[in-house]
């Protein structure tokens, strides 16, 4: 018999180390707003003081902890700052956390029904819920012809929709025989850069992928969208796919969901429906005329990961026709056969993305709902709403800045009116000075300043300062 | 003012729940081997176990928790047993989920550098740290040409390679054109499934993916695969990469990289090396020998998910040129722009793959390879293939069982001389008695066993035992 030397961690060293870094996270959100928001390090400056070569004896745990402190948070930007107003947020939670470290201590792999069926079976069940919670289409439960499934990320979920879109259009023969070179689909100039990406993949390629102009509010115009279509077809050409947004990226602009449904019907098209960031409002039943029209897109994604408090990553994607998206992504080798996966009797979530291994994300998802109530998930978003309505508020008022954008939920574009430098400068002295970060787009081609309210532990008092600091750098600009 | 009504967790009640959770998994492996390894649920149990809608009030933490033993542990497959031998391991550590806990804790997006440079900072470095300690070529380093990056997984990994090496063979037009209808790949039948539905994904066709016949131990024919793109060329199609194997799913089988790689050269084909399961043993220098030409490989996958100790998901991907994947994958929308990105001085890993937000996943691998250090992860790689190595000898000195495969490390392949019908039955009653779990393949058109030892805590004992179930079904059937 071998000798049972072991490295490994014990069960008892596993409790006294985890209860460390459980004690380091809370310390952690205490002290959040004592660092600056957005890291301040030069390139190369956390991999110089990082060791040449990988250790050749294990390490003390309180070692490697106490690097955290001294090696990684000079070079993290504090996405979980109350202070954070930058891109779209990340809003983590508590439950949201502890419910992946359940994921992460059971680590099982959820590629099949039979490999971990609560696996499967909560995340089904979870994504039914939240169907009626967002006023989604009964046509997406699991009980009806579709379903949910979590991917990581909208630009996933995006492809996977583009993917189903294809094979439906060329009668599931671009996967045989290789991308029908006749696709074509429709997005506007204002969607996430991730669908010029998935054209990319597709073997679409970008020339098929028609960018829809916009109207003066950053909306795409649907009787542009139809003229399109209509060119193309008498081109010989094959429209696809139209991917309609409810809150882009760069300015919170809502399609016109509604009327694009109409022409994709008319014509026969995808539509998938992006609401990565602004999903999370339809919530709340005073938001819902948002995403009027979707009852007829054939898939539909928003992030739970970015305003819901659950922790990267977990986009939520819903598909009207399960089977259309199977059928495209679909593949059985002889060594994952099963007798349950033989009897159709279940779901086996690796036919519905790219990966084959999953974790099991619905767990923090399923905390995340429980540990809130639907209650608590309104109130939030509700306070995040009312937070930037005011500062838009604010905007308005004051002769200096504008509102370059309508702000439908929480993120204002605004921009001093002296121009493009004024408001790099304004930016970047915010962003330097740590005590907030915000980002930029380019809207009308004029440098625009964003500020997203999603952040879980903002409050009136952050959004007030964040207004105050803007007010003295415009000073200064 | 507001009221500052609040649903979140406080971080004292984070403090509080997080020991609980901490410890209820500190339990959970103390237990482990009290479950059966594969659930025993039927289709639907754990959902019917489910409240219809999601609760309108917010639930106390304690009866979530609760609810893990009561409701979802029925429903688990227990992928971190001792005595789980089935498909490969996922096998997690106390270090890993520690690192992971932080990584949710701080919930950062990596998708730029500026983003977080830690988070890209600490995953070049790591990746780095990999190269010599697995002896890959110094290519691979991000000092020289290439790099490294995690991905969620090997089918990831093989996607990006492939589309890569479709952009390099059409001059970087098939992102703009569509995929050219041209393009040919090559794989060996007992190439991963992944690599097919990477073919259909990427616009190629399974069609246009020639899978070349294997010798009598599953790896694949050099000379029929030179053959077939010599026959490829001449018809007018364009050869432009080939996925080898390192351990391949089935059978563990090694295909012959340094024979694959002249080829490749002499064709100027794109050379991709899955190595996701055995790439670990390369922390063995005598294990090396199975990786020989891997310096000519133009990318090259392994997964500490699967046998380095290392929560899912965590594959680990490097390219010799990492302008031709950031080529292949990049797009740079205005509100994603900023300073250290245009000044050329950082990496930017959502250039390196799909999606565009990214967890920080490198502090678990850092964490799992500082807790053990070199010395530790050889210690258990090495225990693993000895055990395994064990159970091939008894399998090969008994009359009733025979080998089907060689065993080059830790995963057997073996059947009962009975015949099919035979092995099914001993499969199902050994996984359905709970005290293990194996799972089949079929080799030369017969129903084989398969035993895989990898699991973190797997000690002789298991193995022991595994052997002693096997032949006492053995004589039942």
């Amino acid at each position: 018999m071998s000798s049972e030397k072991t490295f490994h961690m014990t069960p008892d060293e596993f409790r006294r180390y985890g209860h460390a870094v459980v004690d380091w996270i809370a310390d952690y959100y205490s002290r959040i707003e004592s660092f600056p928001v957005l890291s301040q390090v030069k390139p190369g400056q956390i991999r110089a003081s990082l060791p040449e070569v990988a250790p050749e004896k294990g390490e003390r745990f309180d070692t490697i902890l106490n690097d955290i402190d001294k090696l990684i948070l000079p070079g993290i930007t504090h996405w979980q700052s109350p202070n954070f107003f930058a891109y779209f947020p990340s809003n983590a939670s508590g439950p949201a956390i502890l419910g992946d470290l359940l994921s992460s201590g059971l680590d099982v792999q959820g590629m099949l029904w039979s490999t971990s069926p609560a696996c499967t079976e909560l995340e089904t069940h979870v994504l039914d819920w939240l169907v009626p919670m967002l006023g989604l289409p009964g046509k997406f439960l699991s009980s009806s012809t579709g379903g949910g499934v979590i991917q990581d990320t909208a630009s996933s979920s995006s492809l996977c929709a583009l993917l189903a879109a294809r094979e439906r259009a060329t009668n599931y023969t671009s996967n045989q025989k290789g991308c029908d070179g006749r696709i074509v689909a429709y997005a506007s100039t204002q969607t996430h850069s991730s669908l010029e990406k998935a054209a990319m993949v597709a073997g679409i390629g970008v020339n098929n992928l028609r960018l829809i102009e916009v109207d003066e509010n950053f909306a795409v115009r649907p009787e542009v969208l139809a003229k399109q279509i209509e060119a193309d077809k008498r081109a010989g050409l094959l429209p696809s796919f139209v991917c309609a947004t409810i809150g882009t990226t760069s300015s919170n602009a809502m399609d016109p969901i509604a009327e694009i449904a109409r022409i994709c019907r008319q014509h026969d098209l995808w539509l998938h429906v992006d609401a990565a960031m602004s999903g999370t409002a339809a919530l709340c039943p005073e938001f819902r005329h948002l995403q009027n029209g979707v009852e007829f897109a054939d898939s539909y994604c928003f992030n739970p990961h970015k305003w819901m408090f659950t922790n990267f990553d977990c986009d939520c994607f819903w598909v009207a026709d399960r089977k259309a998206l199977i059928k495209t992504l679909s593949i059985l080798p002889e060594y994952l056969r099963n007798q349950a996966t033989e009897m159709g009797a279940v779901i086996d979530y690796r036919d519905w993305h790219i990966p084959l291994g999953r974790r099991f994300r619905s767990l923090k998802l399923w905390f995340v709902i429980r540990h809130y109530g639907l209650e608590g998930l309104q109130h939030h978003v509700r306070e995040h709403v009312r937070l930037a309505q005011q500062f838009a508020d604010w905007v308005r008022k004051d002769d200096r800045f504008e509102l370059v954008a309508p702000v439908p939920l929480n993120l204002v574009c605004f921009r001093h009116k002296a121009g493009d430098e004024a408001n790099q400068i304004i930016m970047d002295r915010l962003n330097r000075s740590g005590d907030l970060f915000l980002t930029h787009t380019k809207l009308n081609g004029k440098l625009t300043l964003r500020l997203c309210v999603g952040q879980t532990n903002t409050q009136e008092r952050h959004v007030v300062n964040a207004w105050k600091r803007i007010c003295e750098e415009a000073e200064e600009a």
